[in-house]
């Protein structure tokens, strides 16, 4: 439990910084921490905009208002002390956050070399091959289903997705599996992702990982249009086999082998899941930030906030950690827009 | 798009039904469709509870109410219809639901003989084994999450579960596994949960679905503590398998074995996604029902609704389907209770 | 903070009641409280679904599964506990729950004799007057706005409200108004809205709380259609006032002259707000149970939950309260169904 | 129901269209349309983050992004429409935003000279004088909220208020209201906040709108600190009135007055509904940007989309209009930031 806000200290320390207080608010006319019951806060202060404000402006204002722009302040403060405290950053999305804009967030911070592992599910397989070489489409969430689908447009959201996009990534999954399987016969899912990281031209987070050896873990790899390619696949080679017992074992291993780990966890699912449960004997992540729009009180993993995971072990008790209660295609790029060493 | 509700009808028909209701409202004072625009729709009635009042009383009249009542009630009749029309039902769910008192509904359902598989996440197993001999706790939303997690309680929500539970299934998971490691090196999910089912005592749903012969189909079978086990397990043995890509294809072929197909679908995550994925080149369901609380204005898979599906082929444009947005934990006992095949 | 669930004990006691347990788990087979800490907990159980299974059995089943069916569980305890102990009930609720069959429960709570006052939107008298005469249709969600508004329906989720409705309210408000102006110039709310109720023939909430006496407060009442039909009398006769101050007055004495009081809230708004800010001279309700769907994460008051009421004092800090996360179109039945006083 | 997006044209301006994009491409090599069915539509673009990148660029990427960034991006473009067009802007907020750093972009619109009108909630008029004179706190809401209660701290959401704030109100809204009782004896709301906006000293956007003569309308006017301050006035000076009648006459002599209005409305709950309300006589708002975090699922007016608004009449059908679904602590500066008229 919190004792409001971060700012806990000893008496004597309390006095000292108190005193630094009075002097700076002489001097500076600065005060901007107040004093309750012996803690001191922080204000609550009016936004400002400025004509050509820069992001990490904006960003450090929100994080002096209040609810989640309060909360995205206290993130971006956790993963700037993640980042100078090396600790192995594990970044973690659901597919649709690939589908959106955000995977070119993603891309910068995995190209930054900064983050040390990504876990996802099988569907951001999927969007990043196909938008490697074919657009998605800005649609609506209004829109009637049913002529749609007799359009063959497939609604993600207020994201369109035309059918020959998944003709396509048929026919690109069917050719690179017929090439890796040359070489080998089965693979983990992380090593398979970074054969096909190879193989892909154009902007793709699997390349950006592939190329500076960075490991996609995605344990529910066969739930999606990939995986069913692979499924194919195996009936014609029956030989061919995806091993994913040996990725839980390679992705524990690699935690373990940090002094400090971070976790950075947008949405939830098994991608969520399965890099908490990464971490869980590591003793949990010393750093952690969750964005999440899902509510808590149904008791689902996903919807669990950083201050549960305590309880589990998957965070440290005494871990940096925030869970920002909203939707990451918006909070995301403003999370990490004032992080100069992910840009 | 639906045109208000479902009494769509020709209009010759429609002066047939609009005849009918005249009469009947001259000799039986029941008038309770009403006329709008060529369209008859039902009244909003106003719910009478009653001291001994039965559940499917109740439901019913939820069904004549508004919001999620009502969709409540038109997924009863969706249901219902399901089973008369004999659609092959396809029960997923994530593994709260397991952990809650909802266990017991879906073990209902499976021993009825109306459910042709199930599909569900890694977490679900650990909560049946585990709640087959060790009871969960019933905690607080609001307890200290660090203070818990010194005491060796983990918290899902209000549920506690503290640490030997999992004590309990390591060493359950273990003794299984070597006695089936015997019979064969390499399993499906859907293999693994049947040789596990009957190894179980006492309340089980693996159990219940290994006795008649019901797949559990779990994509993401080691994204938990179970599957931690297998991980674990394959350092030990390093030919020990579970074969992923093979399950894709068995459940695929189940689903285009049947005429008809159903899905009830509580919760999102990979259950939720791998259900309907599978039934997409059986040209999507019949039938659909989805409990759900996330909104589908994130753009992910969980929180989307049957309507969405529909753009997907993963629900038939002219399927009888429905959303009900809210939390299963509540919702699932009353969409049960009044289908007496399930009890 | 609680620890864990309600029961706690001091040390003397817990070690009677656990032996009480021990003794009846030999002798009855019944040990359904669990050791933990020294804090014994309640199990979660599986529901178990019956043929003809009773509301009220249901409820009691809920209460021992997790997540907001647990909930539902307290709360139904809390709202028998204030009944018992004779706490003066308010019952606040939004327009929505008037427009829906909630309206049937409400009007039974009244009848009951067990509310002593009504908090209310404005809206909530446009839905009761309405439909005391003219039903609202079920309609459906996904419906197309801008063509249901050219055939004249308006749509509030899936409840749909053809505009002959509101011409109804015009002339029925119209002939009201202008003989209870006959009578007096000036009315606060609670007073117009008694005078209100004793004009509606047919099933209403305001002509039954006028019929025993039971002060509906609507602090908002102009904002809604017969809130528009007060100003537009206004602009006939000058002299008509609504007194809106002396109501807040009104209500802070009620709450005053009671020992105990008691919030039941559902959903959130100026009612919700009215409710509890009127009980806060009287020091806070000694039980509170809320319904609500929307997010705690947002800081508004609307989804502020029990606990963050007693920072307020709003809620006093020992009273039993419970915040039910869902909609209340579905819980708030079941929630009343088992107090055999309401029905 | 939108044909995907907003572009839609007839056959020929289609072709002609058609035809530009291929030349724009050949000379240019933006070709950012995309063609499906007749109907173009824009890409999903990926978004990049640069160094030192203004807001106003992120919020253009994010418009091309997915999701509620998308719906952002349309909303900036609406409310650059708007301003352009000169509809009159009807700005709506609830007392949480005016709690938060929302304060000061609130401010800054309204200094701007573009907002026409302002409708809020009674604790608005809290939150503003209080944050005029003395800061509110940066908490957690994780806080333990019976702890808070005997310190003497209120807590809203992560926003902690300490009791002197409210002992502050009360003497200032005592002090101004002995000195506006000499004056007259019966205001309206927006009479009443104009006086004391000239009183207010600081910051403060009830100043800042008394300054350049733009209506706050408080429909519920009562609910709060300072409502119960006028509560108890009136216990003092029974002559003293408010009187809400005249002002819901005069919003809606206000609205009528404009050839086009346009409404940015933030959350729900009375100051949304008698925004929209006011603007019904009117025809509806031409141009309608609403910012909501709760569910339409509901069927609460506070949840509720610019889409069901058309069904009313609230919102023209034509209406350039969108709902962007997210807390508005975070959305709204990004939504303002970019709108140089507002700076």
């Amino acid at each position: 439990m919190q004792e409001y806000g971060h700012c806990k200290a000893g008496r004597g320390i309390r006095i000292l910084i108190f005193s630094s207080f009075i002097i700076s608010y002489y001097f500076f006319h600065c005060f901007e921490f107040y004093w309750v019951g012996l803690v001191f806060m922080k204000e609550i202060k009016d936004i400002k905009l400025g004509k050509n404000m820069a992001v990490k402006e904006l960003a450090k204002q929100l994080g002096d208002s209040g609810f989640q722009a309060q909360n995205l302040g206290k993130a971006i403060d956790i993963i700037k002390e993640m980042i100078r405290n090396d600790a192995a950053i594990f970044l973690s999305f659901t597919s649709n956050m690939t589908a959106s804009g955000l995977r070119g967030v993603i891309i910068s911070m995995i190209k930054s070399g900064k983050i040390k592992a990504i876990v996802t599910s099988s569907g951001s397989i999927d969007e990043d091959i196909i938008r490697a070489k074919l657009p998605y489409l800005q649609g609506s969430f209004e829109a009637d289903d049913a002529k749609l689908g007799k359009e063959g447009i497939n609604r993600m959201g207020n994201i369109f997705v035309p059918n020959d996009r998944y003709q396509y990534l048929e026919e690109f999954s069917l050719n690179a599996l017929e090439e890796i399987y040359k070489e080998k016969k089965s693979f983990t899912p992380s090593e398979l992702l970074e054969k096909i990281g190879k193989k892909i031209e154009g902007q793709s987070f699997i390349k950006a990982a592939a190329e500076i050896n960075v490991p996609i873990y995605c344990p529910g790899i066969t739930d999606g249009a990939f995986g069913m390619q692979l499924a194919f696949f195996k009936k014609k080679h029956n030989d061919f086999e995806i091993d994913v017992l040996s990725d839980f074992n390679n992705i524990i291993n690699q935690a373990m082998q940090y002094e400090k780990t971070a976790g950075i966890i947008l949405g939830g699912g098994i991608a969520k899941h399965h890099t908490i449960i990464s971490n869980l004997m590591n003793n949990g992540f010393d750093y952690a930030v969750y964005v999440n729009s899902s509510s808590p009180y149904r008791g689902s993993l996903s919807s669990a906030t950083t201050e549960e995971a305590k309880s589990w072990g998957k965070v440290k008790e005494d871990a940096k950690s925030i869970t920002i209660h909203g939707d990451a295609s918006i909070i995301f790029p403003l999370l990490v827009a004032p992080i100069e060493e992910f840009l």
